[in-house]
């Protein structure tokens, strides 16, 4: 079976045929980081980490590209902190770099957290400013970009007109007609400067008080946010590449603004294939500063924030993402999230203790039917993985596969229920499925102050042990402390202490 | 007293006056991401982590930027993997993005295992394509570079005649006078080109395998080696800043170079302070490819290279590198670190039980002369680092200490052996020297291995217990294990399982 995926662009779902296979090449728009990531950015960066995980299982070379935007969208904070920067010297100055710097750290701790492998590139929007320019350059000359004082607008509407002749209307991803994205349009910003009302930004002048900014064809500014993802997808991926990947909220104005960019510079749409994952509520409302329920990731492995009764691991969080397929809507809740800790809990414990089994010998099924059952659930796993990334009924498959490990487990069933090699299966394709693809992991459950507590009480133990003369027990304490590497030493007071060795 | 560093500029220690006191801006030159970084990488990005944090703990704000290469210098192993790239798809040629991709991981989490604060700001070459590029045509427009078949140079010739006059010739950071450089330059690509010798390029221009290029004034190319730390440095630190650091070996050329592109674009010298460590050898020997002993910090930490006898901990690795002062000679050999990881052991228990005690009420000291001494060499602490960050002497001062902690912890001595607000000066400044200062930490011994074994021998110490009716200690053991939040479970074979909680 082929693997489908469900093209926004096309409204369907379409096999997957890579342009170049096996070379794949896929773009997803990464953080802007001019704050810490929260838990709505949580299901773009797990569910398309699994995408990624997924194509490098089935053999593709895969060059995942996610971004880091790093400029223009500061320009808010900007104003308010750059006030009468001008008397200011230059270390004293608010420099965004160092909040750039500071984001970027704590994206990529977050992103280790969820156990969410590294892209192959992560290019930057500072980065790419030659070629942000080389790109509106091109659209000025192709007719389609305008400058007014000092900023560049591209020009929407001679897009439309032009390329709806060609079955490629701006609004071709996301649905909306031109009329409907001006009834809705919000920017009012730089109105007198555009020709009309949805043109958007392909560069922006810096007024005197905005600090990141760049020496361009059209004076000194910085580029519009669209544009970067353009520039760089293209200079990555090529002027056509497999998959774009983001959020649904992104569809409208971004990704609809980057098909308009890339097709007037290399006469084609950018991607073959558009994914876009579904939003997260929190207790079935908008994430919004304005409801103040936008828990940042920290805060969600900590607990600390108003909408937390509880702290829960990166992996509960992972795991509770995965138990949806990406495009359904997903409602975070404490229940929710508790239910999903326990239920990793069981998944990982049964997962575990069959992982640590060997099955050998060549035994035949007694129980026919429970075996050919157990395969039916294995095989399963690649069709829905293969249909359009379906994780959630990956979950509930393992999770008809977890009671029949358990019954083994506690000897309700016998080994020789099931043929030795369909345990072999079992074993070996849940390896694959949950660490491999689903990327789950056993969370560390030890620390040092654990182990010092565990210890602390093998010695009490140790020294009545002595008291009573049991030597068979106090030696035994010593000698297996010492093959763990843990010395024991008899101090004069007769107390004892360890040290690692 | 006040800080003195040694100012390789002026070849002679000088108190360090910042420019614009409580800030200081401080440059360092980073790694190039074309490999894995080597023992050798090591002491510079210690020598500054303690330089910065030595700053910050005197009260400065400090802004430390360390820049990552990953342009330019990729142009060699570009020149192999580029092979007949022209024929190759996009995502089948080599990406040069995707090896500084990981290499930079690498070299973050190198310097995570180090201790290392993250700098300020981590600016990348590539980052600052348009900086360098306005940065070049300033030069050529003051008549200090010049475009030659695509490429720039800069005109040393020119500017040591100018800068002669005004005290400031070319190599006056290195002593080495125009003569001498003629004499050892061993440049002899694009000689042609050139109209001297001893001109380094600003631009090079692109040869057509070459992937890293950029569009410029001078056609598409790529910059120079040293452009990049001018550029950046004048970016976030101004025209003239504090301290520019770096290992002895990029005196020259590279920041002979920063020091002439700087002074021609922002009519100053940049820096006021330069700092340079020195280099470490191996047994002796000089670190290269030639000698086949160029250890990267992977195998360092793994013991996987055939200089090592051992694998040693990247704090055995920190404390060797401060052991000595940055300036002197340091030669690493396996009997070198195995002496510094038995030290660090020694010192950090004795360190660790003296924090852990409590020292109350107001004791005068009964023995004046231990007192005194103690005052003394903690004291002497500050005084070593003000001395051009002498961390040498401040790790000999500690050794003296622990003698002392060790008298009292084995109680040779009594508490009030010295005065109770001594023992707390003690215990508060090897805090704030050791952990703050020096960076140093405890190295986590604790693993979920060593958990399991600890509790497996609870286990079965509890089993026998129960066996020869000592309810109490198996009831102990029960309820101390739940108390860590280990839950113990009785299974119906008579074993016990456990789970963490």
């Amino acid at each position: 079976m082929p693997l489908k995926i469900y093209n926004s662009l096309t409204r369907q779902k379409e096999i997957f045929e890579p342009i170049n296979a096996p070379y794949v090449g896929m773009y997803v728009c990464g953080p802007t980081v001019s704050g810490e990531s929260h838990l709505g950015h949580a299901r773009p960066f797990i569910t398309f980490d699994v995408v990624f995980r997924y194509l490098l299982h089935k053999g593709y070379k895969v060059r995942y590209v996610r971004n880091i935007t790093d400029a223009g969208h500061f320009e808010e904070e900007g104003k308010v902190a750059e006030d009468k920067i001008a008397t200011k010297a230059i270390l004293e100055k608010l420099e965004p770099m160092e909040l750039v710097q500071k984001y970027t750290q704590l994206y990529h701790w977050a992103m280790d957290q969820f156990n969410n492998l590294p892209p192959s590139i992560e290019p930057t929007a500072t980065g790419h400013i030659v070629e942000q320019i080389e790109m509106i350059k091109k659209i000025i000359a192709d007719g389609y970009g305008y400058e007014a004082n000092g900023s560049v607008y591209f020009d929407v509407v001679k897009y439309n007109d032009v390329y709806s002749k060609k079955n490629q209307p701006y609004g071709i991803l996301s649905g909306r007609n031109l009329e409907e994205q001006l009834d809705t349009t919000r920017e009012l910003e730089n109105q007198e400067e555009k020709k009309n009302k949805v043109d958007f930004a392909l560069w922006k002048k810096a007024p005197a008080e905005h600090i990141m900014r760049w020496q361009s064809p059209w004076g000194e500014g910085f580029p519009g946010w669209h544009i970067e993802c353009s520039a760089m997808a293209t200079k990555y991926l090529g002027k056509k590449f497999d998959i774009h990947g983001g959020g649904m909220d992104l569809q409208f104005p971004h990704h609809e603004c980057e098909i308009a960019q890339s097709t007037v510079c290399n006469h084609e749409l950018p991607a073959r294939y558009w994914m876009h994952n579904n939003m997260i509520t929190i207790n079935g409302r908008k994430m919004g500063k304005s409801y103040n329920n936008v828990i940042k990731l920290s805060e969600l492995f900590t607990g600390n924030h108003p909408e937390l009764t509880q702290a829960y691991a990166p992996m509960t969080v992972r795991f509770f993402i995965l138990q949806s397929q990406y495009r359904g809507t997903l409602d975070f809740s404490n229940e929710a999230l508790q239910a999903s800790e326990k239920a990793l809990k069981r998944l990982m414990e049964g997962y575990e203790w069959l992982k640590a089994q060997s099955f050998v010998g060549e035994a035949k099924a007694k129980d026919e039917a429970l075996d050919l059952q157990l395969n039916k659930w294995i095989g399963e796993l690649t069709e829905f993985m293969d249909d359009d990334i379906n994780t959630a009924k990956v979950v509930a498959n393992i999770f008809e596969i977890i009671p029949v490990i358990n019954s083994l487990k506690d000897k309700h069933i016998t080994q020789d229920a099931v043929a030795t090699s369909t345990w072999n299966h079992v074993q070996s394709q849940l390896v694959v499925f949950i660490e491999s693809i689903l990327g789950l992991k056993v969370e560390a459950g030890a620390n040092l102050e654990q182990l010092k507590g565990v210890i602390d009480l093998l010695i009490e133990i140790r020294k009545e042990s002595k008291a009573n003369k049991d030597f068979a027990t106090s030696d035994k304490i010593r000698n297996q402390l010492m093959n763990m590497g843990i010395q024991l030493k008899d101090e004069k007071d007769g107390s004892m202490s360890y040290t690692f060795s």
